[in-house]
C-alpha cells in the first residue's frame, strides 16, 4: 500500500434522490479505508441539518419554492463543509464523503469550488435508480433507521417520505456525459448493473471505484470459526503447522451440525487457509471449498512454535514492543496485523462479491475480517476476543452488520493473551 | 485466487475501428491472466484472414460493398471461432480473446450466439477513440509491425491504413447504453479517460475490467535489481535478514551513477522490499522511495538461513520436488512462486498504473515480475537468470516489452542454482 499524504486529499461528493443508498454506500467506503488505514470520515448534512434544530420536518420542508427550508439546508452543508475543512487539517484526513443530495448542478460546482480551493480533489458519486421496488425497499428501512421519522407512525413516515422524494425530482440534475466530462465521477446505475466512471485517475479513486462496483445488496450471511484446537495450542505454542487435538477433532465432528442449524439448507462455500489445522476442521463439512494462501495465520517468524513465556524470555523487548503496539508490531521475518490486513484485502472484495460464505481459519486472520464487518477500531482490532469452538454469524445489513455467537460446547483452551499479561513456564 | 472450472468460461469479443489499440489490450489481458495462471488466448482474425491467402489486401477489400472481400473475412471470422472452441475443449482454456472490429450489430449477435451455445459467457470490449492524435500515432506504430504492410512503403501504407478506417466508419455501430443494455460489456472512451461498464458480473469480468482501467499508454521505463550482495549471499545462505557484504556496499555506492545513466533526469520513484539489504542498497539514491512487504523475497519456511546444501542433506525429498515443479513447490511453512506472484498482483497493478519506477528487490521477486512484462511462460519463470549487481531497464512498448541489462562491473557471487544440480558442503 502506498503511503497517502495531504496531497491525495479527496472529498466523494455523493449524488442523488433520497432512499438511493448513498449512506450506505458512504459507510462503506469509510469502513473499507479505514480498515486499510487510510483515514476517512464521512459527513451527513441531514446530520447537520437536525442539529441545526429542523429533527422532523415534513416533505414540504424540502420543496425547492419552500426559501425558508432552502436557507436552512444550504447552512447545514455550509456546517457540514466547514468540519470537513477543519478535520482534514486537524486530523489529517485523506478521504472525506460528503453525504448529501447534491442534486443540482449549482450545488454541485459550489461544493467543488470549496474544496478545490482547499486542495481537496472533488469527486462525484451519483446512485441513480428507476427500479421501483428496490426504492421502496429502501424507503421501508429507512423510515424505520433515519431521525427524522423517529416516532412517526409506519404509514405515515412512508407517504411523507415518497412525497419529499418528489420534492427533489423537481429540480434533480443527473450528472451528465457530456455536460460533465470534466468533472471526475462514477455513476451507479441500479446498484452496479450498469457503471459510469470518468476521468478516475488517483490510486484512491481508482480503489474506491473497484471496491464500490463488487457491493452488492442481496440479503447473505457470513458464518466465522477458528479451527479447532490443535496440538500446538495445548502445548500454548504460536504458529507452527500441527494437527488438531482430540478436542478440536470433536469440535470438527460437530461443526456440520451447528452450521446446519444456522444456515438450513442454505447454498454455502467454505474458505480454508493452507494449513493442515483448518483443513482437518472443515473436512466434515458437505460444502464446496476453496484455500486462500491469504488466510494463513499472522506468520510470527523467529518466535514461530514457541510459547509466550519462551519469547518473552528470549526477546524481552519485542514481547513488550508487542504489548504496546499490537496493530504495528512485526515479528522479526514475520508479520504485524497490519501486514495481514494488506493480504486480506483481495479476501474482502471477494467476501463482498459472495453470497453465503463459510471461513475457517485463524485467531488473527478472523481478528481483522471482524474488524471490517464490525467497525472495530484498528488499534484494538488485535485484541478482539475470538474463542476456539465458537462459530459466528455475520449479517451484513444496510446499516451495519449484526454478529451472533453460537458455543459449541466444547472445551479448549484459552489462547487469548491480554494486553500486558505475562506466562508462566507451566501454564498449570 | 479462486480455482476456475469450466463453468467460468468467457470471451473477451473485442470491438472498435482499427488503431484503437485492441490488439494492444487483448495482449495485455492475455499476458496477466496467464501469469496469474489463468488459461487464456488471443484469437486474432485478421490472422486468419492471411491464412487464408489475403495477405497484403488493399484497402478495398474492407469495403462493405466488397461481397468477395465480405465472405473472407466471415470466413476468417469463423476460423478463428471454430479454432477458439477447440482450444477451449483441448486445453482447458478459461479467457479467450476475439481480436477483430467486430464493428456491426449482426457480426456482434452472431459471435454471442455461437458462444453462448458452447456455454461460454460473451463480454464485449469497446475502444472507442475520436483522439485524431492518437490514432495518428496508432496507425504509424500499426503499419510497422502489422504483417498486412510487411514491406510496404510508410507513406503508401500509411494512406492505404486510412483510407481502411474509412471503410469501416461507414458500417461502425457502436455499443449503445439502451440498445445493448442486455450485454455484458466495456466501452472505453479515449482510453480509459470515461469507462462505461455494464452487467459486469463474475470475478473474472471484474478483474479483467479493473485491469485495463488501469492501464496507460505514456511512455515509461521500469528498472529492475537486486539488493547489492549480502553477507547471506556470500555464505551461500538462502532467506535471512542480513546486510550487505562490502562488494553490496560498493554496488549500492555506485548505483545512483548507473541509474543516472540510463535514467537521465527523469522524476522516478524507489520501491525496495521490507529487508534491511533492499534498503541498504537505495540509501545513496536521490529519490523518492517506497517500501513494499510484497516485494520481500520468497519466504523459505523452515529452509529459511540454510545452504542448498544443508537443505539437500536435511530434505532431499523437498529438495528433489523443487527442481521437477519450482512453481509449484511451497517450502514447508513457507511460499512457491505461485504464492508470490498471487501476493505481486496488487504490484503489478499499480506498476501499470504509475510511470517511472526502479524497483530494487530480491530474485524469486524480481523473476515474477521479469515473467510478467517479457512473457516468461509459467514453468521457466523461476528458471530466468537475475545476476546480482546487474539493472535491467523495462521498456514496455505496443507490442512486448524490451529489456536492457546494464553490468555495475562489480564482482559478486552467482546464486544460481541450476535445475537437478547439488551443492557442495563446501563451495570453494
Amino acid at each position: 500500500m502506498p503511503v497517502f499524504t495531504v496531497s491525495n486529499r479527496l472529498c466523494v461528493i455523493m449524488v442523488g434522490l433520497p432512499a438511493r443508498g448513498k449512506s450506505f454506500i458512504s459507510q462503506k467506503i469509510v469502513r473499507y479505508l479505514s480498515w486499510l488505514s487510510v483515514p476517512s470520515k464521512c459527513f451527513n448534512v441531514g446530520h447537520y441539518r437536525r442539529l441545526m434544530g429542523t429533527v422532523h420536518p415534513k416533505a414540504a420542508f424540502f420543496d425547492p419554492d419552500n426559501e425558508e427550508g432552502l436557507k436552512l439546508r444550504e447552512m447545514a452543508a455550509e456546517r457540514a463543509l466547514e468540519d470537513m475543512l477543519e478535520w482534514f487539517t486537524a486530523e489529517e484526513g485523506i478521504v472525506a464523503i460528503l453525504d448529501a443530495t447534491n442534486t443540482t448542478r449549482a450545488r454541485r460546482e459550489w461544493v467543488a469550488r470549496k474544496l478545490r480551493a482547499n486542495s481537496i480533489e472533488p469527486m462525484f458519486l451519483e446512485s441513480w435508480c428507476d427500479d421501483q421496488d428496490l426504492i421502496l425497499r429502501n424507503v421501508v428501512e429507512l423510515k424505520s433507521t433515519s431521525p427524522d421519522y423517529e416516532g412517526v407512525e409506519s404509514e405515515v413516515a412512508i407517504h411523507d417520505f415518497l412525497a419529499r422524494i418528489k420534492k427533489y425530482e423537481k429540480i434533480y440534475q443527473p450528472l451528465d456525459e457530456s455536460h460533465d466530462k470534466e468533472l471526475t465521477f462514477v455513476r451507479l446505475i441500479n446498484v452496479s448493473q450498469q457503471v459510469i466512471i470518468n476521468r478516475i485517475e488517483s490510486y484512491l479513486e481508482s480503489r474506491i471505484v473497484f471496491y464500490i462496483m463488487n457491493l452488492h445488496i442481496k440479503p447473505r450471511y457470513i458464518w466465522l470459526s477458528r479451527h479447532g484446537e490443535s496440538i500446538y495450542n495445548v502445548e500454548k505454542k504460536i504458529g507452527g503447522d500441527s494437527h488438531l487435538s482430540p478436542r478440536g477433532l470433536q469440535y470438527a465432528r460437530k461443526l456440520p451440525e451447528i452450521v446446519k442449524q444456522s444456515a438450513g439448507d442454505a447454498n454455502l462455500t467454505t474458505w480454508i487457509s493452507t494449513l493442515v489445522r483448518t483443513g482437518e476442521t472443515a473436512q466434515f463439512l458437505p460444502y464446496k471449498q476453496l484455500q486462500w494462501k491469504a488466510l494463513d495465520e499472522l506468520d510470527a517468524g523467529v518466535c514461530d512454535g514457541m510459547t509466550y513465556y519462551e519469547i518473552q524470555e528470549k526477546y524481552p523487548e519485542d514481547f513488550k514492543a508487542r504489548d504496546d503496539d499490537k496493530f504495528e508490531y512485526r515479528y522479526r521475518g514475520g508479520e504485524s496485523y497490519r501486514d495481514v490486513i494488506v493480504r486480506l484485502e483481495p479476501v474482502i472484495m471477494e467476501l463482498e462479491r459472495q453470497e453465503n460464505i463459510l471461513i475457517i481459519t485463524h485467531q488473527a486472520v478472523l481478528r481483522c475480517i471482524y474488524a471490517y464487518f464490525m467497525n472495530v477500531p484498528q488499534e484494538e482490532s488485535p485484541w478482539v476476543s475470538i474463542p476456539l469452538h465458537t462459530l459466528i454469524k455475520l449479517e451484513p445489513r444496510a446499516y451495519g452488520t449484526r454478529a451472533t455467537r453460537i458455543k459449541a460446547d466444547i472445551p479448549a483452551v484459552s489462547t487469548y493473551k491480554e494486553r500486558g499479561s505475562s506466562q508462566l513456564k507451566d501454564p498449570q
